[in-house]
């Protein structure tokens, strides 16, 4: 049984070693493997994004632990969720919002923890625990039919043009756009902001060194690079910045 | 069988995986679980609080490694340790200051490697490689009764003033001091360096953002935090400041 | 069944944990341990230093997948290897310099994959993941006699000069040659740039704090050190710097 990590609690301290603690405390056997702690500090939809990319790569059985959770300390509902074979456990502010239609949620039942509590380790865990251990989404709380869900949409323009926007910037300065490949009919430019990033590529080797260069991400989804370089640091742009596809 | 690292030798070289190397090859079948690696150089007494926070949280049987070692290349001699049914291997420099005082200790008998060492890998990973395949405090020490231990404490002033001090700053610039919340009798305020963080709170959602906020912390001590912020930039405070406190 | 991952992804990302997902979806229960995802971005030099001080302290049957891999998206082929009972994953590209001798190398058989690819996800992880699971070299590929190679040499200048560089510089600034300790012959000084390390020291304490320090390192190499500092910053030298063993 597979348990997946994901928060912005960082690796210096002793946060995420106290959560995997008590997952092998209550889950003996348990493989504990890090999707990543270095979420921005409260980056819901950042740690959304990444989730979505890392958890269908993870064999059918796999339980995801999601915490990113800026809410912490005010009223929130904690959620589980089931989907495609795989279990989620995270804080129902959009963190999952990456799983297919058809999934299902529970809000979780929070049993009255002494304080103080960290809800990482104390109320988290312990349902992750549970799941990987057999548990059912029925066991662990109370079924649910709207969970917050918050996705940035693509829209269509005038003349064909299709408006989408980045949704992630990775650790190369890539920008990650939410517009899948075939949003592009026919011969098209792509534009990130003001940047002209010319027609979609195959390979960075299409273009010359420096220059911005859009293809087909490992995610499915249009990102605009820079070869050699940082798209991020070249536009200047980020998360959120308008892409377009104009017909050429 | 699980064995916990924790190191200050970062993650960027090979360092952390020669240990891990030698771990997996003479305890097969080991889980080893990273407590963190970026324990600033050389800070014994970082390294002793993030230990003495994640340690308890494993199950019974756990064998934690930490190597922590301005002192490499001079004289000082290595322990081992077992209580609460967890193992433990350290140089002796106070990085085991959190076991309890039933504590038991060997000094590890230090075989003549042939030099070059890496003591982490050489001497330290072992020791608890044996203890992970079932050794037993004896077969890899003699025992000593006095291992090196400074744990900071706290003092009684006049008018019931009690004293403590910040033992630690996590990665999200919380204070995090040695005071047990049951060192507050009545109503009290909290006093750090020459900032008063009120009374102590429940929760965040209790003060203004970019306030600082004192509460019970999940580790059990009291805490001093900035809603939405870092209290250490807000008080230019750290390890060793200052905390009061002071009957209201 | 061990499998090491070394890439230069980072940890922030998704795509380390893709990895990791597809290897324990086609090789269950396999053990992933990092290496490091820390290298510089490109850096082949520093991932072959790193990789050739880990591979050799996990036990036989270990897989080492390593992915730095500038040329991705243009022409150059992966391979697998094998050595000492070790197998290995990685492209062309002299990552796998440190191997010995007679070590054995096939080209991966690449199977049409549908583009978009993520060649460490899509390509290395799968063949990584077919090794775990106990395939052999040739049923990954065919073989192939001339890895790419390129590891910095030793050379004999007049006078008993011997000549080497520094091929890695690690987190403390430790300047790592690639001069095995018993390079020196008789009494020598060590002269890394125009720095004069002195004769070769047994430990760190036979100097000053802020001294230069030679030594032999824990890799089997002679290893230039400042004593409580870093020699990176104290000389201002890097990687490719001229070493020199002077006779005295």
């Amino acid at each position: 049984m597979i348990v997946t990590l994901l928060t912005d609690f960082g690796t210096s301290d002793s946060y995420v070693a106290e959560v995997k603690g008590v997952l092998l405390s209550l889950a003996a056997g348990a493989q504990v493997v890090d999707i990543t702690h270095d979420i921005p500090p409260g980056d819901v939809r950042a740690a959304a994004f990444v989730l979505s990319r890392a958890w269908p790569r993870f064999p059918r059985g796999t339980v995801h632990l999601a915490v990113v959770d800026p809410g912490v300390g005010t009223a929130r509902r904690a959620i589980a969720a089931e989907a495609g074979g795989h279990q989620f456990v995270a804080p129902d502010n959009g963190l999952l919002a990456s799983l297919p239609a058809d999934a299902e949620y529970v809000a979780i039942k929070i049993s009255a923890a002494a304080a103080p509590t960290f809800h990482g380790r104390d109320v988290f865990a312990p349902v992750a625990a549970a799941l990987a251990r057999g548990a059912r989404l029925a066991d662990v709380g109370a079924p649910i039919t709207a969970p917050q869900f918050t996705a940035p949409t693509i829209q269509r323009g005038q003349d064909g043009v299709v408006i989408g926007e980045v949704v992630y910037v990775d650790t190369f300065g890539t920008l990650i756009t939410n517009m899948p490949g075939d949003a592009i009919k026919g011969k098209a430019r792509i534009v990130v902001g003001q940047h002209d990033a010319g027609i979609l590529r195959r390979t960075f080797g299409d273009v010359k060194r420096g220059q911005l260069v859009a293809f087909v991400g490992s995610g499915g989804t249009i990102e605009i690079a820079a070869r050699d370089g940082s798209a991020a640091i070249l536009t200047n742009l980020g998360v959120g910045a308008t892409v377009r596809i104009e017909p050429a």
